[in-house]
């Protein structure tokens, strides 16, 4: 069992494609030689379309050859996770209510990424409806412990080397967890950032988002997208270079605890405070709850973060829950009823305060942007956990979903051998500065 | 063919049902004959579930009887708009593309109709993708003519007594254009106003609504969906009495001609001065263009409203449309094939600039808040037009949509023997005052 991690970069390897030393046909062919080596251990995929994929590999080795190449993510394989639309392939949603459902469209992300010439490797696993409830992927830096969810297949094939990057959807940590747990880059953008179209994740604050190989597999594959299929209806959508924003020092970042900090272990919290004082020691000043009375503010806003969340997307999942326990109860999990029966309770005025309590904490965190240029904090309250029954603990990913802000987790930390990552947050549609720091965050800490 | 409009009110019936002289089966019975009369000439149904229906229908009977109804609108004949999913029915949308498709889901209206009691007695038509190109449907009030669109089987059904409410949505003038051409109630509620979950209707400016018997009807059916379904995730959703609003004199209305008022026959502009006449005889103040600066300024903004609200469509449309060409742009109309090469001409900053000038034009109208009590205008240029190539002239209908605020359609004025909306517009979730302003508007010109 490989405890590096395999992350397989096709944008790293676009010198070799122009230079004739490597071909996307052959990229796919090593990512299949892993998925065959590993996929049986590692469980990411629900579907694969290989014969699909390689078809369309040979194509984009010509596009190469010829230097007409249709996008940077032509050729790059991708996984779909379970609750996105795809033409030739089922849409399971991690239910057996619909296991081999078929749409027969391609959602809004994968018709971009079809028109970009990537390779629609396959589809992912899920969490039950990208909720909490796991499906059988295991986390390839230890096949004992979850992935982490709900993206859990995109981040495991990620991790595994399976595919450059997986598309995924966060509404609460479904992005930013696993991609702590399997040393992944993970972002989810803006709120509206990446339309929507024919994903089956219907929250306000539900936002499809990238796990790639690296910094620059996740930002070209989400801007390869956004430029064709836009963000959603009425958002700007993402915006930025179609190249990687170039790394820049930020002046100042704010060190938010969130409401994980006090389940961090003590060595992983002076691991991360070490990464602090190296970011410190490049010149960028940090500051903290201790030290600036609005990011106090914030931080006690956050301690709602994960109840004002669940009360949001609960009474937004009445539908279209009910109607699937209507059809058949049996086939939900017993946490999802449960949820149901609670949401269901919850009256419309007691929504419409979850909502305003929800704007009052965005207006907080706004405040912090006319002094500093983003925030960082871990992506996760450590290391992937044992077993495999539950997708753990979502407390550092739960901001950035309240807030709608871009987050970022950089795989860099660890713990037990094992990846954590750094998350820096950012301010609404200014994704593209997320990246320029993440850059050079990665500069210093990589 | 009967001049006068036919429309059915199952509010009205309430006392009947509740005395034991009527029930919803011999109501339903009722409606079932006039769809045997008229329906073939009408053309409103894609689909019905009659013994759906009566099934239904004697259920809600059994509990007026034992007066434990569900809900007000517990056995009310409702129709639903081919682009709204239902569970028992195919969703065709319009388009041959779709002809026959079925989800197999209750959209999260259509559960909270069922939920509420109401017999989802048929699939309504639609235009092509609930745009431009029109169905087959006529117009109750004269069958070479128009019933507008894109709503145009819900309108149709309701205008001749086959249902006592439709459901409609709007992102131009579905839902007011078609009740002014057919003499009924319309309503477009607040952005957001009514949840759209499982409705193929997906541009930032789309509405849900309803059009119905009479205003009664209208509120009674959207309030019973909103308490149940909510509205769109992220949106307070349409709040407000479960009776309707008790009618109340607004203190002050702007009077806005919109860009549609230079169309309008002399006749049917004398006719509208005529009733604002008699509402500032009832005691309000009418202020409009021409002694209120705010409103010159919104008057002339709104001059971009349909070209901003086309922008704005055309580009949230490209998914899905895009992959409906790929597969076979045969069956999409040549109108909507231009419209996808418009909309793909246009860039991602294009789009930006109309949500800001949407932005701008929405802020001049809220400051109307302060002095007025909501707007007045008509609902159409004029009455249907003859033949059923064309859907009508939006240019009245526009605005509401662009604005994102509650619109009101009444059956009050006609031309040439056929019935004319008066539209009122309010403020943003103010719907319940609207209906209030309604009530009373009603009772001075009905």
């Amino acid at each position: 069992m490989p405890s590096k991690p395999a992350r397989r970069s096709f944008i790293a390897a676009h010198p070799a494609f122009a230079g004739g030393q490597d071909t996307p046909r052959a990229f796919l062919e090593r990512c299949l030689e892993q998925i065959d080596a590993r996929e049986a251990d590692v469980l990411a995929f629900v579907e694969t379309a290989i014969p699909a994929a390689r078809s369309a590999a040979d194509a984009a080795t010509v596009r190469w050859r010829e230097n007409r190449q249709l996008s940077s993510v032509d050729g790059m394989p991708v996984g779909v996770k379970d609750v996105i639309e795809t033409a030739d392939m089922a849409t399971g949603k991690g239910s057996p209510l619909f296991t081999g459902w078929r749409s027969g469209w391609d959602s809004a992300s994968v018709m971009a990424l079809r028109e970009a010439g990537a390779l629609i490797l396959g589809k992912t696993v899920t969490t039950e409806f990208a909720a909490s409830v796991p499906g059988p992927t295991r986390n390839p830096h230890d096949l004992a412990r979850t992935p982490g969810g709900s993206s859990s297949g995109s981040a495991a094939g990620v991790a595994a080397g399976f595919i450059s990057a997986g598309l995924g959807t966060q509404v609460v940590g479904s992005i930013v967890r696993p991609s702590s747990f399997c040393g992944v880059y993970g972002f989810k953008p803006s709120l509206g950032g990446i339309n929507r179209g024919g994903s089956h994740d219907y929250m306000s604050q539900s936002c499809q988002g990238v796990l790639a190989a690296s910094l620059d597999d996740v930002w070209r594959t989400a801007i390869e997208i956004a430029v064709r299929a836009g963000g959603d209806p009425g958002y700007p959508g993402l915006a930025g270079p179609m190249t990687t924003p170039e790394a820049k020092k930020p002046r100042r970042l704010v060190f938010l605890e969130t409401p994980g900090w006090g389940a961090v272990s003590a060595p992983l919290k002076a691991a991360f405070e070490g990464s602090l004082a190296r970011l410190r020691a490049s010149g960028i000043e940090i500051v903290g709850r201790v030290n600036a009375s609005e990011v106090a503010d914030v931080e006690a806003a956050l301690g709602d973060a994960l109840k004002v969340t669940r009360d949001i997307n609960g009474r937004e999942s009445i539908w279209p829950l009910n109607i699937y326990a209507e059809r058949d109860a049996s086939k939900l999990s017993p946490q999802m009823r449960d949820r149901l029966t609670e949401s269901q309770a919850m009256t419309p005025d007691e929504y419409r305060q979850s909502l305003a309590r929800r704007a009052q904490i965005r207006a907080l965190y706004a405040r912090l942007a006319s002094g500093a240029d983003g925030c960082i904090a871990l992506s996760a309250t450590g290391a992937a956990p044992l077993g495999l029954s539950s997708t753990g603990d979502p407390s550092f990913a739960a901001p950035g979903s309240l807030l709608g802000v871009p987050a970022l987790s950089l795989p860099l930390l660890s713990e037990g051998g094992l990846p954590v990552g750094v998350q820096l947050l950012g301010f609404e549609q200014k994704d593209a500065d997320l990246f320029a720091i993440a850059g050079f965050v990665e500069q210093i800490l990589g």
